[in-house]
This record gives structure tokens, sequence and C-alpha cells, in this order.
């Protein structure tokens, strides 16, 4: 069968460019070798936040007298909350698959291997069966990447060591978790088996977690885990895994911890592997596909987006490169600014940031001053809080006064954050934001309140 | 003491003036015949979304188990909220006036009289002395219509009827309350008490509740609270009060009801009695000061910010007014505009919205296209929620495609509808929106969730 374009991969950025290129008219495949969402629906953005929000419920009941709420003992039912978890992505998954229908694109479940192109045409084997496109979408995500450990292989096959997406599945609480990467995944899975009852050690290699974070907001995180019982060994290397033993270094010295269960989350390496990207000549660079900013890459009418890219490996990011890649296909030249994306970890506190850092202003050479409040001067957060850690903190570039970045930690971060990215994108200064309105009292206002002086 | 400028009433619009004005240098004094903070932070806004925020813990200690989370039993302890709140608004009312005395301003507890004007300055009692000033903000807030109604004065003594502020210090929590009047506060305090164990019953005047809010959001919300046993008597009219009674009129019958409590909330009205305000000749029109967009009223060098203008009559609108009257005052000429504040109503799901709805469109003979989706389609909502309503709409002018509505009812809505107002402030079209980023999974993708086909 002949296409306008084939889509290879079924996440965010793959279904999105399906369903948009489908209603703009183009005769579209979207070829998936695993269920239609991704990694994003099925076992990663959603599925976790269906825990957190139970773990959310569970720390809310547990701490409810502080608000005058009595509650007779809660307990977190975590085989109910996988049992939901699975309904919730079912319901979503059956509407992605609804809306691809109904925007009239292709599904065809299977992987597609690319067989070159001839005739103007890239030419692939989906599922066994022979199409052609002129166009490409490559959309094949990541997976987690699996380094050099003593007994890993062997750890993953029992089962002693797991990926999020196979924790996802089991309705088992370890006693003793391992999580092997303090970045947001694994930030996100300590939080909610520290609430499930898990005893929760985070091992990372660097000197910090949660990766590119604000540092202040960073360590503001791990006092406050830290708090709650998880215990984090900073500049901590894996280095060999046994039957419910986990050997690592620290400082020179080699140690071991006992545990019921070890979460692989040091990170994810772009799907670029078995697709006959050499077919058509496609270049990689560094495990992943290079694109501009248009997502085009080496090779004309081959545009690649969301993870394997490697941009930003978000699913929002995916989504706004499916966009800027069908457009372009469409003939409207438009690109993806990468500077203004916004990125949440969904702990309890939230954290969530845009832009720059002080640590990445200070990397660039930026000269950026530094505004920032503690949520505490917030009405909505007084209001709602008992002393739970929240900070608010902008950077505005010297000279011109523009927001560079915004990182908040604290309740709505996640859903306020959107804002803080617009203002950016808008180049909007400092004074500019002070001077707009924000509904009182909304934890959104903390952006004007630590704006003023 | 002769000031650059007094400052008459320690609400939002009173205190916020002072401190700008205070730290950009002006010798300035704020005279308060009540409590710093004025009514949003000692008995509006703030203490009733203390309340609320333990009704929310409460109900989702109840719905638990429909997060797999396992609950013996919860019980609203309505007295140990009311000292909850006594404590917040404590510490938020003590960071206010900490604020004034770091920016230099003279907080002077007593009532203030305008004393005409000599010399360029006026003059005024406060507290029993005299004082000069150049200049003169009137920030007095408004104070709860007292409708005719027989028996209410009464009422009032007995304490069978009472306003939102008396009921915020009581510690008693009806069986049966009756809410004059389904406006903002009217709904919030049936949602708080709905929550708290009493029968509510909520008598309105118009055939629809929530005053200006987009008809199909406050028909949903109703519907809401109807589920919950809130008791909605539309297009009623309540035209006396007796002992443990209310005698209302609906469809041209009249009956009674029995109650515990009566909650008088049918509106508020601009404080501008004894203000000796016709001393310098300061109009009112109305029962209010009109203002132009830079606050002045028809006085030079007379100031009206907050509810007393009548304008809005939201504390976030008296900020934004603050702020412009001190910049003209300064010099900076500076207009508010009206058209893109956002309101919000803190029920449980929220409701909030900027901008024109479908009936205020109408009204105007504007040309809209009304963009609309139940927020089941987003991702957050559904690992969060189960089943609650939520809704996203949207309105477009037909031909510009300029963004000139948004309104939501559900989760986070009251977080999100900042950068609405924001997009809607720089005149964005929903194309430009659409094709922004917005952090995924979160509810404010709803915005470019809605605005995509």
């Amino acid at each position: 069968m002949a296409y306008d374009l084939l889509v290879i991969g079924g996440g965010p950025g793959g279904y999105h460019a399906a369903e948009k290129a489908a209603l703009a008219g183009l005769k579209t495949m979207l070829a998936t070798d695993g269920p239609v969402g991704g990694v994003c629906l099925n076992e990663g953005c959603i599925p976790t936040k269906a825990l957190l929000y139970s773990a959310k419920v569970y720390e809310a009941a547990k701490g409810s007298a502080k608000y005058g709420v009595r509650v007779g003992g809660a307990e977190l039912d975590h085989g109910a909350v996988i049992e939901r978890k699975r309904k919730v992505v079912s319901a979503l998954t059956g509407g992605v698959t609804r809306r691809l229908r109904k925007a009239g694109v292709t599904v065809a479940q299977g992987g597609a291997v690319i067989r070159g192109k001839a005739g103007g045409a890239f030419r692939a084997e989906v599922g066994g069966e022979a199409v052609e496109a002129s166009s490409l979408i490559i959309a094949t995500g990541s997976s987690p990447i699996m380094p050099r450990i003593e007994g890993l292989d062997r750890a993953l096959g029992t089962g002693f060591a797991m990926t999020s997406s196979g924790m996802l599945e089991s309705a088992a609480v370890p006693r003793r978790l391992v999580v092997v990467g303090g970045g947001v995944i694994g930030l996100e899975m300590a939080s909610y088996y520290n609430s499930a009852g898990s005893e929760v050690f985070v091992v990372e290699a660097l000197d910090h977690i949660a990766g590119f974070t604000d540092r202040e907001i960073s360590s503001m995180l791990m006092a406050e885990y830290e708090r709650k019982g998880v215990r984090f060994l900073l500049k901590g290397t894996v280095t060999a895994l046994g039957d419910g033993m986990v050997r690592y270094g620290l400082d020179g010295g080699a140690y071991e911890l006992n545990a019921d269960t070890v979460l692989m989350s040091v990170g994810r390496r772009p799907n670029v592997a078995g697709l006959g990207l050499e077919s058509i000549g496609v270049e990689t660079k560094g495990g992943r596909i290079p694109t501009d900013g248009r997502m085009r890459t080496n090779v004309s009418g081959a545009y690649a987006v969301g993870d394997v890219n490697g941009e930003s490996m978000l699913a929002h990011t995916a989504y706004v490169e499916a966009e800027v890649a069908v457009d372009n296909i469409l003939g409207v030249r438009r690109s993806v600014r990468y500077g203004a994306i916004p990125s949440v970890i969904y702990t309890n506190p939230e954290v969530a940031g845009c832009g720059e850092t002080e640590e990445s202003a200070a990397g660039k050479g930026m000269a950026v001053e530094v505004r920032k409040k503690p949520l505490a001067y917030n009405g909505r957060y007084m209001a709602e809080s008992e002393g739970d850690p929240g900070l608010c903190k902008i950077l505005l570039e010297k000279g011109t006064g523009r927001i560079v970045g915004v990182h908040m930690m604290g309740p709505y971060a996640s859903e306020v954050i959107f804002g803080a990215s617009a203002f950016m994108e808008m180049e909007m200064t400092g004074a500019d934001v002070a001077g707009m309105v924000f509904p009182h009292p909304t934890v959104s206002e903390m952006i004007k309140e630590t704006l003023e002086r």
C-alpha cells in the first residue's frame, strides 16, 4: 500500500503526528510494535501519576488531623492501586485508538523495518507487509539504559531487578527497594514506594539527585524525602547484584545491602536499532538520530520526533516535535524552540521548572539576577499547607530583565509552570509579568510575588 | 503630620498600595479601622480557603477507596478547622504587618475622616489625630448587602442570621443552613457546610447560580451539588425570618422552611459613608466611587481602588488597581485593563474563568466560535479523578481567532486560569496557543487540547 506518511512508533510523538497528519488530509499509517500510547501512556507518565495520586490521597489521610479531619487509620492497598491504574491506562489508550480511527489513520500492529527508497518513496515492511510512503516520521522512543553491573542480566531474569515498567505491573510492595538512579523516574518511584511502606534506598552516581533540576530545589527535595525515611547514597555506584543483595561503591569503599527489589532507572536510550535506518542512509550520532529545529534528519523526507532524537526526552516535547514535523511535511515552515520547555517531577511536594537554572546560567557565562521567595509568602499555600517546604525562584537576565528561568517546589507547581514557560516564550521581562493579574488566592501568584521586591 | 500619601483602608487594595508607595519613597500612612488585611485576609478569601481545604481533605478521605486507600471512618472536626483557620489568618496578617513596617509605612489604627483640602494637601482626621497628605487613596472596601427582609435585623441580633464573617467565627455546624444568595460567597459556604454535615438550602433570586459564570458550567456545578445533597431554590425570594423560620416566595407561592442558621450572602456594597468624601467633593454614583482606568476619582490627587469603586470586587483586581494608582501618583501613566481578569469559585470541583462567556458575548453581539471538551480527554485528570465533572471551554472571536474567553471546571482550574488570562492579555489567537508547549501530564494541557480539533 502507498501512503503519504508512515509514522513508526505509537507513543506521544507518533500518535500525535499521525492524528495531525491524517486530519490535515495525508493518507497516514501508524506502525507500532507495542500498544498505542507508547511508554508514556502504558508504562510511564500516566500510570505513575495514577500511583502517585493514590499515594497523595493516602498521605493526606494520614496527615489529615493537621487540617481538622480525624481518620481512623489509613492503609494503601497497592494491589487496588495497580488495578485502578490498569483501568486508567485502558480508558486512555482506548481514547487514543478512537481518535486515530476517527482521524482516518491506518494503525498497523507490528514492527516496521525500513527497506530503502525507490521512485521517491520510502519502502518499509510493516508486520510482514510491504508499505510505501512519501514521508517518514521516526518516533520509536527510548528504552531504559542497562549499565554494566555484574549479575544484572540474571537479576532481571529472576525479577530481582526491574525497570519501572516491570514495577508498574507488580502487585507486590518490596520490603526494601533499592533504586539505582536518582533522576525523575527513580524519584517518582521512590516517592510512591516510600508511601506504600517500602524502605527505600536511592543510589545516585552524581553528587545530587534530580539531574538538571535547580540545585537548591533538588537539595530541598532530597531533605524532604530523607525526613520521610528515604536513604540517598550520592556518588554511589552499584557494582554487582546477587541473590537479594546489592553491592555498591561509595567514597572508595565497597558495601553490600540486602534488598527485595532493585529498580533500574539510570536513564533512557533512544531506540535506533533494527529499524533499517542504514537502508536509506539516516545518520545516527551517539545512539540518537540528530534532527534540526524542523525535525528533519539528514535524509530528505525523513523526520525524527520524540525520545529517538535525544533532544529532551519528554512527552510534551514529542508532541510539539510531532506538530512541527507534520507542519513541515505539509509545507509550513516551523521550528521547535527548546529554550522554555517545562519539566515536572511529580513527587510530593512537586517540582517544576523551565529555562536556565543558576547552574546552567553560570555554565554559559550568563549574568542573571536571582529572585526567590519561600511559598510561606503565599496566601493559598498557607491556607492549604502545614509547614511543607516550598520555594519559587525566578532568574532574570541582567541588562534586559527578561525572565530566563522559573523554578518552583510546592503544591500546584506542575499546573503553574506552563504559564511561566509561556512568559519566557514571549520574551517577557520580570516587570512585565509583575504587572499582570494573578487570581487571589492561588499559588500561581507566587510568580508575581517573587518578582516583587 | 504631613504625608505624601494617605491610604484609607487596610485590605488588599490599601495595604498593597501603601507598601508599593513606601518602597518607592513616598512618606505613607495607612489608616485602617479594622485589622490589617481587610475582609480578604481576615474574613474572606483566605479563611474560606482554609475551611474549604479541610473539607477537601475530608472528602478525599471519605472517597479514598476509589483510589485504593482504605480509611477507617473520617470525621470533620469543625471546631479544629476554625481553630486552624485562626492560626492561618494570624500568620498571614502578621506577615502583612511586618512587610508594611519594613517598607516604612505608618500604620494608624482607627477610622479616617477626610476634612477638606487646604494648601494643596488633603486634610484628614485619623483616630482623632490631624493628618495632611498630598495624595489620597481610598480603599475602604465593601460590606454585605442587607436586603429588606421582615425580621432580618432581629435575626442578625440573635445570631439566627449571619454574614459569612460571622459564620467563619462560629464553631457550631448548623443542622440546617439556609444560604440566601447563590453567588460565589454563598456557594463556597454552601460547599463547606455540605461537607461539614449541614443540610443546606440555597435560595437564589435569579434562575441560575454563580452570577456571571459561564451558564453551562454553573449548571454543571449546581447539578454536582444537588447530587451531594444541596437543595437549590432558584427564582426564590426570602421575605421574612422568624424564630428558626425562613419564609420565601417561589413561583407565586409562599413557603416556610425551618432552619438553624441563615447565611446572608446576596452581594456586597462599597463602603462610601462617613468618609467625609463631600468635604473634598469626591463624587459617588450608585453607591460607589467611579474611577477612570488610572484609578482617578473626579478630584485631582484622590484615587479609589478595590471594592469601593465597584469595578470588579475581587482582591486581585484591588492589587492591580493599587499598583496603577501608585504608579500614577509617581507620574507613571498606566491603566488597568479589566477585560481578562480571572475569577475563581473554590468549590469542589473548582470553577475558574476569564473574559467573555457565551452569554456576555451574545449580549454584546460578538460573534464567537466555541471550542469545548470534557476533562475526560485529559491524562492527568483521568489519572486523578473518578468520574467527577469537568469541562474546558474556550471562546474565539470569529474572524480574528483571538481568545476572548476561557472557562474551566475541574481540579486545578484555579491554578491554571492565570495563564489563560495572560494569553488573552497578550491578544493571542487559538492557533498561537495551540502551538505552545504544555507539560504532560497536567490539567493545564486542556487549554491546548480544547483548541485542537
